[in-house]
This record gives structure tokens, sequence and C-alpha cells, in this order.
């Protein structure tokens, strides 16, 4: 089964594609989009979108794990990621793809077994995890990886989007 | 010319239809899309897209105003309300309806001559400026064609979207 990871941004979208077989996991892609800052919202929200379709139709993910936002996040982005976030799920659901979130602490926690770890820590078990041979880059596509593989290693009947 | 003016939520969205010619404004249609409280926000967003296109395609307006988000504003909506706002905003890009957005301080100034009018003034100018017999409800649907007039009003050659 193939699960995306998604770190929702409106300038670095992160993403990163695995395959799940049995408990096996390994990596099939990783990577971002980006929009350019210098362009108008609404066009920067219509290439997430159709960028978002693309990835959907190129892997064909059965389910999807996208980060939850909240509040302590910086608030002079949190809008404008919110605005961007509305896109991604409007593709994922327009393509069938089933969607759950992850607050930031789950995926710690999930990852490294404390949900206080730094990122760095979470980056390194993203590399040791999926045996790449060094931690991915943009850092955007290393926590949408972390969150692929925080949604494979939980039991996550109860929080289906 | 049409002109579009949307109140942006995901429970109701308030939408009002203006034509303008010249200096004269006239009413063509108002109303609210609505999606159930009890449905996946995924699904919600899907019907506010494919509702906005109707909407679009029902009217073609060349313009729409739409409500600038704030942090003034409830906090537990404000986040579902971007990611609402956000597939609005793609709609009528993928359409090529030119946008621009507006604070509520800007409209209350626009339709009373003072952004500390309260909601029962802007509704009742919005009543007497387009010569209709009773305020439109629900507010939301007020609030959109608030929002339009407002934009028919106001010199908005440096704040389009």
């Amino acid at each position: 089964m193939i699960v995306l990871g998604i770190d929702p941004g409106y300038g670095l979208i992160g993403y990163g594609v695995l395959g799940k077989t049995g408990n096996k996991i390994e990596v099939i892609d990783y990577g971002a989009i980006s929009t350019p800052k210098d362009m108008p919202m609404s066009k920067r929200l219509e290439i997430i979108y159709d960028s978002m379709l693309m990835l959907i139709d190129k892997y064909k993910p059965v389910e999807v794990a996208i980060e939850k936002l909240y509040w302590g996040r910086n608030i002079t982005t949190a809008i404008p990621v919110a605005q961007a976030r509305g896109v991604i799920i409007l593709a994922l659901q327009q393509r069938g793809v089933k969607i759950f979130e992850y607050t930031p602490l789950q995926v710690k926690s999930a990852l490294t077994g404390t949900g206080r770890a730094e990122k760095a820590q979470v980056q390194y078990m993203v590399k040791a995890l999926l045996n790449l041979e060094k931690i991915p880059r943009p850092d955007d596509a290393a926590d949408a990886l972390a969150m692929a593989i925080c949604h494979t290693q939980t039991n996550h009947k109860l929080i289906s989007y």
C-alpha cells in the first residue's frame, strides 16, 4: 500500500511517498512543491492544487497523513498555511485518498518515543528507519516522511479526518 | 459588470451578486452555501468548491470581493474558515475572476461612513442602497452583499489579492 505524508505550507509543501508491505516500509520518493514569493496568493494556491493532483495521480496513494494545524505555530503564517491546506485536502478528497491527521507531538512520539524530541532526532530516525544514506532535504520533505512513518506505526482507527 | 461578494466560512458561506452599470448598482441574487455539521471536513470542502464553481458559472462575475481574514476572530474557527477560503479562492482563480479583499472595518466604513458601525446599521444600509423590501437573510448573505457594495464604492487600485 502507498502512504503519502504531507507537510502543509504555501511557499514550500513537503511530501514523502512510502510503500508499506506488512511491517516493512520503504521510501519511494520525497521532495517539496514550491511556489514563488512574488506571485499572488490565488495563483500560488492554484499551483499547489495542480501539483497535488499530479503527485496523487503519479503515486496513487491509498492513505495520506497530513499535519494537523494548531495555534502554537507562527500566527502570521497560520492563515495562509490553512488556506493552502484547504486546497491540498480538496485534491486528496477529489481523488478518494483516505485522510488522516497528526500533531507534531504525535509524530515525535511515534518516531522517537518522546514528544519532547528535538527536530534533529526526528530527522535522524527518518534516515535510520528508511535506510537512507543521508537526512532528506529540504526539512519539509523530511517532516513529510516523518508524518508518513508515524501513520504506518499508529493504530489510526479513531483519527480518520 | 457583475460583482460577487463572499462572506467566507465552512458551515455557511454567504454570497451576493450585484450588477453595476456606471454608478448604479442592483441586486441580482444572494444567499448562502451550506454544508452539514456531521460531514467530514474534506467532504465539506469539496461541496464548497463545487458550489462556488456552479455560482461562478451561473453569474459569470468579473470581480469578487471577499473578506480578509484576521486574528481578532474566533480562534477555534479561524483555521477551518481559512481552509474553506482557500478552496473558494481556488475556484475563483481557476475561472479567472479578479479577486479583491476587504477587512470588516473597510466594509463598515464604506457603507456607513464609520468603522465603528453596529452590524444592524450595516445591514440597514445594504437594504437601503439596494432598494430591498427587507434585510437579506441569512446574515451571511447580507454580509456578502455589503462586501460587494464596498467593492463597487472603493478605489481598489492597490488592493488586488
